[in-house]
């Protein structure tokens, strides 16, 4: 019961966390290969204490040029951002950046695999997205159309992904039946 | 004449100088979607000063899990590492990361393509390796055999890229004819 009550519910984890989380279980069963991009750093000044190993002394954050995720399913390349909201009704499209949509429209037309994975923070409900609709709902809106998508729309044109417990979010299954 | 000059010879670019602008040839012209991981980095302490960007003021250099390119071609998964060696006879593997190797073993593993770009900076000749060559050599160095993969041995079992204009190294016409 003790294991239950850990592994189901709001454990306060970050939807990166259960991403991350279930990407291990891919790679250690050999399913698949997908990381994390680490944040690109711009920096400006290093130390060499001696002895001891290289100190970064000044850097900033660079703005990202792809996605949060990208790795490999059964050959194919898979490539997504994972997005979070408090809001219970709408992802607001402002929480992607251009580039994100520019990569997601360069990855498609290389006959790539892309997607977001959103969670709905407040009833923890996650979706898979695919990434010709995100385009399209990118389009809407610089065409005046609403900023943001509807979770309706998302629940209509999206997959809804249930928690499991290993993977937590096994969006690889859902990958699975869509493409392959 | 001048164009000529500037185009061919050591330019004192890197390898990695070269296959960036390449990527971005493929980039802008939709052949293929490349991109160089970003070095993790592990932040300490960072600064927010008033009315100017975040500044970091303690971080450290992480050791990669991964290689330094993937992306996609013609929906497919590719994966590689780019080495450089002064070395006019063989590519040491000391220049090899352990993770490296596993990480070229899991990509392998889950039908992606994976290899390793070698130059050999004296004579300015690129080849490419194939990953399941470069775990053979690996393996030959666990059993007690030599720490290097010689340049012959580079030579049967890899592949010439001649260099060009632009791209000046294009690998991924190389991965159309093995893999395609
Ligand atoms: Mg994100
Ligand atoms: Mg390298």
């Amino acid at each position: 019961i003790k294991v239950k009550k850990y592994q189901y519910g709001n454990r306060g984890m970050t939807l990166e966390d259960d991403i991350n989380e279930s990407n291990k279980y891919y790679l250690s069963n050999k399913i698949a290969v997908i990381h994390k991009k680490p944040t690109p750093i711009q920096i400006v000044q290093v130390d060499y204490p001696e002895r001891s190993k290289a100190v970064i002394k000044e850097a900033y954050f660079k703005t990202p040029s792809t996605t949060d995720y990208n790795g490999v399913y059964r050959g194919k390349y898979l490539d997504f951002e994972a997005k979070e909201t408090k809001s219970e009704t709408s992802l607001p499209l402002k929480n992607f950046h251009e580039h994100q949509i520019r990569h997601t429209e360069a990855v498609l037309a290389c006959g790539g695999i892309a997607f977001v994975i959103i969670r709905f923070s407040k009833t923890e409900e996650v979706f898979l997205l695919e990434g010709e609709h995100l385009l399209k709902f990118w389009q809407r809106m610089e065409s005046g159309g609403r900023k943001s998508i509807a979770k309706d729309e998302i629940m209509q044109y999206g997959h809804y992904i249930p928690l499991g417990i290993q993977p937590r979010i096994d969006y690889i299954r859902l990958i699975e039946s869509l493409y392959y």
